[in-house]
């Protein structure tokens, strides 16, 4: 039985070797389906057989490594899912992603050596295609496993205009055998992911782990204010139809909207404002602003961008400006099933001595595609300064090591719910 | 004697023929000391000759026509200075500038048609370096009049790298003898200009003329804001550092102080805007803003720039921000004569019936070089929609008539101040 630290430094060599596989020498780009991925996908395949599992790679390109069911103490050929991604964004983090496939490994690893039965099989699954900067849309493997895949996204092409189809084909994959890689839901305990926060509210909090409560609803749009361009020198201000001075107005709105949904985790963006002319001694005509928006429900994010909608138009009204807000896309909510949430949350208390904090998955996950299939929880991992989708992503060796004793006593907690 | 329509009639003539001058077919382009700027100050020395004037083009390529004070009757030598400019931006209107150089003959043409007599002489002055196009810095022809050139411009160098000194030489002009053509205080009436308002105030008047104040006292700035970077999902509203968020209530508040000042003409404009990282899902790190702030005199602009550099101060302690204010230059008023004032007001009041508006100038103009030689005074003309440095800039015929008149009366109000 090992200790915790050394649990952290297992996971910390094997996140170490998982980051020197990378398609540039200086820094860490690992695209879904490319050379480089699939060298990630069979050292992790190497590290699954080690570990005593039956490893194979699926037809989407995931590598997935089982613990079956122990016979007759099991419900028939019912396995609980741990997962995450090997892809990385271009100059990535080491642990994005694959500390939750290591994660899984070395605690079914030690699970193993501390001789403990589970009434369930555990399958880890390590898919590829999570990060999205290859083709345009993104959890394909995740999708695959929870059979929900829009088969379209095969005439997908990426920037070099090859198709996923063909992609897939050359990774060693089977375009025509995703349909068939489907879990069947009254086959699945639920699928657990750990991860890192990839935020700063673990950290400032000075508590290691945390438990998910949902993946945030999200809502992009794009907003317009329309306004007179004038000369600075020459319009006086009660006469001004001057399109940032609204803009700084939607931005104060957003804000403040935002602000009091801190129940719902509701959090709004404006993270790209263009001023049009631009010239310093010309009023503003024009400015095109983002909007990104994110909460644990889908009700408080649509509640919060009809609130904006409608602030905006009382600004165009009194300024003689006009603001349009268009839809980019919107994600509903992926929320965490309760009884993982309570899981996870026991296994973290057992672990660290303390209930665990509850926080919003801002960011996008696999969750979001397994949560079709079955109840999904998420454990995040205090990371350095919130940093993430940066070389300077960093977790101590120490929270590796609380991160996995976490995910076996979650293991463990659901093997207890399972048999009670 | 011409009715008032003939008199725009022929204004709007002549300025369609210096219009047809340019450094393209397709668009109006006259830079400082070119082949057309030549071409077009030629034309106007013709025109001046027709009008009885005295003309030579000075050391600096101002073109001047001198009616001569009439003996006996005038005060030995003095002069009333009536100019404007015959350069232009690129891709420009045909009034800002030739406007008031032609006025200003076809007033001379008209007072002699009349059989008027002046107890002073009048010379117009068609300057070549208002708008600043080619060069860094610009008024080098007015500062020339009004003895005040810096001759370290001389070494000022255009996008080609040809310096002002050798342009100068090429367009005819002497750099060696550019400190004789200044004029002295003493021989000096006062200097009037006659130019288009540039900004949309007459027109919602619904009044032909204007009376400006001041050539405005102006400050530009750069502004700086610098917060924290986050991912747009995962950082909660609650320990946000958002830089742009930050810059939305330096805009709201720069607007809330100019607005005060409406008494002192004051304007603010945030120009230019950038926002760094600059992605819809990443939080502003940092922001850049340009501030452009003119007042009709220099305490209401040094006042409200400092009350901005002090709300700064209060955003960026309260947001935890860093917010920075460095000044890129500030330009002193220019204030309009009282008694050119009064004697303009009476002109247009006797022109067009009604007491004219009075307004500050936003805009830049010579008059802030020869307020260093003279009393200044300037005429301001109802342009469309306060259009300017754009080629729909445009005065009726009828507006036209009455800013020649206007400048007819200006001069006969001034003969009889300093006659009585």
């Amino acid at each position: 039985m090992s200790t915790t630290r050394e649990l952290g430094e297992r996971t910390q060599g094997m996140v170490d070797a998982l980051a020197a596989i990378s398609a540039e020498p200086d820094r860490l780009v690992r695209l879904f389906l490319t050379p480089e991925h699939r060298r990630a996908a069979d050292l992790v395949g190497e590290w699954m057989r080690a570990a005593g599992l039956t490893v194979r790679m699926d037809a989407a390109g995931t590598m997935r490594g089982l613990r079956p069911a122990p016979g007759e103490d099991a419900p028939a050929g019912k396995k609980l899912l741990i997962g995450s991604h090997i892809d990385t964004v271009i100059d990535a983090g080491r642990y994005d992603g694959p500390l939750g496939v290591i994660a899984g490994i070395v605690a079914l690893e030690e699970i193993r050596a501390r001789g403990i039965v589970l009434p369930f099989g555990v399958e880890i699954l390590a898919f590829g295609d999570e990060e999205g900067v290859r083709f345009p849309k993104t959890l394909s493997s995740s999708s695959t496993v929870a059979g929900i895949l829009d088969p379209s996204m095969l005439d997908m092409v990426d920037a070099d205009g090859i198709s996923f189809r063909d992609a897939l084909l050359a990774f060693g994959g089977d375009p025509e055998a995703l349909a068939a890689e489907a879990c069947r839901p009254r086959d699945v305990v639920g699928y657990v992911e750990l991860h890192i926060e990839q935020g700063p509210v673990l950290e400032q909090a000075g508590e290691p782990l945390g438990v998910v409560t949902a993946i945030a609803s999200q809502g992009r749009y794009r907003l317009t204010v329309k306004g007179e361009a004038g000369h600075a020198g020459t319009v006086p201000m009660a006469i001004r139809h001057d399109a940032l001075a609204a803009a700084a107005e939607v931005v104060a709105l957003i804000e403040e909207i935002a602000r009091k949904g801190a129940r719902h985790s509701l959090v709004a963006t404006v993270g790209e404002m263009r001023v049009l002319p631009g010239a310093s001694n010309v009023i503003p005509g024009e400015v095109h602003l983002s909007l990104d928006v994110r909460a644990a429900d889908d009700d408080a994010r649509i509640g919060a961008a009809a609130d904006i909608r409608q602030g905006l138009a009382a600004i165009g009204a009194r300024r003689g400006v006009v603001v349009t807000m268009e839809t980019v896309h919107e994600k509903p909510v992926a929320t965490c099933a309760p009884w993982l949430r309570e899981a996870i949350a026991a296994a973290i208390a057992e672990t660290t001595g303390a209930r665990p904090r509850e926080l919003m998955s801002g960011a996008g996950h696999d969750g979001q595609a397994m949560v079709k299939l079955t109840g999904i929880g998420m454990i995040f991992v205090r990371c350095h300064a919130g940093i993430s989708h940066n070389p300077l992503e960093f977790v101590t060796i120490d929270d590796l090591g609380l991160a996995v004793e976490a995910l076996i006593q979650t293991i463990l907690e659901i093997a207890r719910e399972r048999a009670g």
